[in-house]
């Protein structure tokens, strides 16, 4: 089945160069097709890495490893396949992985704690390791590649493909940020994967660089959902080559370091809606505000809630302001609220306030709010402070069509 | 939108008339239709009530009102408003179920709190209190009807008219449950509501009715999902009105307590079943039976976050035994899992086993098995002795039209 690119999709923006940071791809082969599906991305000494991964009780070899070797902070490669995700394959994935790190760590001379390798595509098939070690090899003496060919070579169902970059002063030197991802496609029997990476040159400390990116990720990546399903091979990581020359982030009292994580932030949430804007079926982008909560976690948990409620989202798709369906969600979140204290709105119009329709609700600008491609809800608790903003997307036939017809 | 009767559907079966329970209907025209839509079941002096209701934080005043009553353990009437939940209706809803108990309490001279009311379809929409009270009016002078005349007047977007007996002996004596239901359909502006009634002629005192109740809907209301979302009306009661004559059920230690408490439990998982039967789109009833887990509880979530997963959902109404989707949901369920200690079947036949696809897995039987109306998924976690059994229907394109295309 041809998926067409997303509507919504955005075009690859232009990424600067991180000094430090060489990108190969190459052809492994890993399905029968005839495209880049292995990324290279070499590291400079002394690099810094941080990474967040799924919470998925089943997580691939791939994202064991990875969850282990970031405490050790140091990274010299990352290696993406694509078309095979090398989940629940037992000791041949976890050999195959390894196998990987040994071949790579040997070209480079550096440990294979170094090495960082991540998988998505087919579950249930061991990677073939002699496709990687003939891909890898080849990716070692291929010519150094653009951010967007690194990132397509990530993609998978992926109907568009997708970067995003920022820039930050620490202390008077300038440095750079650029990322890329891939996720929300999904096509039988393969499971969707989302991996983004981001590279900077700035000097950080590991340390740093994990908590700088647990917290964008709490606040981008962990407040997406396209269906509510959870990969066994989600992964995020960032990466520090120090060769901008700044003096070096080692925490949040270092000078630069808010502005460093803000701009980390920016390149995440970026990232996290273009995955929103690739979720299956999607013709609409949608934003949940929650404000009013008895705390920011609460207000999360509310808008994921909103956001995976099928019925929210058939409805939205559909066009219609059912707010019904959005305080069926908050009530069955099983966080605080108060049914009469409960307030909905649609691109800036409260339909309920405080537990009832709006007297003198207008429907006409909602309805033509829900026409567009951008949609808004907001939903405030009348509790506390607590608020987080959510995305997701519409739930469409073009969801169904591609999970369940694929074989017709 | 014309919606087509499940092809699931079952037939409404006999049921026995329950001494001390007369049911009636009559037309309060709650929307612009010409059928029933209020149903009243007087009920014999000393008649035990139980009930269990929506966890949803923003419940209606029904539920509210119910679940306070349901504690003094006495019933007279039930009345059933369909066509409007008077959900998220505030203290216009509250008055509104206060001046039918009084109306009712005075026609029959009982208390308030023996009077229960719910209403099911359109929020927002205070209850009309003239309706109502003509309604119930026209039912207190109407001919006692049927159970299939009162379960087809409680419906809303049901396809088909829902109901279950059973019988047990207590110490000699045969006692007769008979119960129906109603949920799943739904359509715009509507919100789904289950609502089920068990009535018996066991004589039963009040605590032990809802021990047994609660101990029925734990496996069979608690263990259904059509989409994971959780009306803000859901209501089982049970209603048991002494006339069998048998010596009363006070505790498990009464003779034929666990007779009755299992035929109660037969009435609730059928009741149950034909919810999912008739969930919205459904073309398959799904069981998934899930044991090994660290505790019976802990495989209900498991078992719910399979039959909650869109991507399974969408994988068996695409006939694909995708067994990668389910490992990713056993992953997401947030309860204690090991990847290589996982085994997945479709219809008795193991596709993976021990964290690795099976060598010889033959995919014919499972393919024919797929094809069919009635899939079974079983999951062995190998961790423990848990264990539950949950239904859920397939997602298609007939639930994306039943939720989203109702403008078109």
């Amino acid at each position: 089945m041809q998926i067409d690119r997303s509507p919504l999709a955005r075009p690859f923006p232009q990424l600067p160069a991180i000094a430090g940071v060489t990108l190969r791809v190459a052809r492994a082969r890993y399905k029968a097709w005839d495209r880049c599906d292995l990324t290279f991305a070499e590291l400079a000494e002394g690099t810094s890495v941080a990474g967040v991964f799924t919470k998925s009780a089943c997580a691939s070899s791939e994202v064991e490893l990875g969850r282990d070797a970031v405490k050790l902070g140091r990274a010299r490669a990352l290696i993406v396949n694509a078309g095979n995700s090398n989940a629940f394959t037992g000791w041949r994935g976890r050999a195959a992985v390894a196998a990987i790190r040994a071949q790579v760590s040997g070209a480079l001379g550096c440990g294979l704690d170094e090495v960082f390798v991540s998988s998505t595509g087919v579950i249930g098939v061991p990677l073939p390791i002699d496709k990687a070690q003939a891909g890898i090899a080849a990716a070692l003496e291929a010519a150094p590649c653009s951010w967007e060919d690194a990132a397509k070579a990530i993609g998978t169902t992926d109907t568009f493909t997708k970067g995003a970059g920022a820039a930050a002063l620490i202390g008077g030197t300038r440095v750079e940020l650029a990322g890329f991802i891939k996720g929300s496609g999904m096509i039988a029997p393969d499971m969707a994967t989302m991996l983004g990476y981001i590279f900077t040159d700035a000097d950080v400390a590991p340390a740093f660089l994990q908590e700088a990116l647990e917290r964008a990720n709490a606040a981008t990546f962990s407040c997406i959902t396209v269906d509510g399903d959870t990969s066994t091979s989600d992964t995020v990581m960032a990466f520090a080559t120090g060769k901008a020359g700044n003096a070096r982030i080692e925490g949040w009292d270092s000078p630069g370091a808010d502005a460093f994580a803000a701009a980390l932030g920016d390149v995440c949430r970026e990232l996290a809606q273009l995955v929103v804007r690739d979720g299956e079926g999607a013709r609409k982008f949608v934003t949940i505000r929650v404000s009013g909560a008895v705390s920011d976690d609460s207000a999360r948990v509310i808008g994921l809630a909103i956001a995976n409620s099928p019925l929210v989202k058939t409805a939205i798709a559909g066009e219609d302001a059912n707010w019904g369906r959005v305080v069926m969600a908050v009530g069955k979140a099983g966080e605080p609220a108060d049914r009469d204290r409960l307030s909905i709105a649609f691109g800036g119009v409260w339909a309920a306030r405080n537990g009832v329709p709006v007297e003198d609700y207008d429907e006409a600008p909602v309805a033509a709010h829900l026409k567009g491609e951008e949609i808004d809800i907001a939903v405030d608790l009348g509790l506390g402070d607590g608020r987080a903003t959510v995305w997701t997307c519409d739930l469409t036939h073009g969801y169904i069509a591609i999970n369940a017809d694929y074989r017709s």
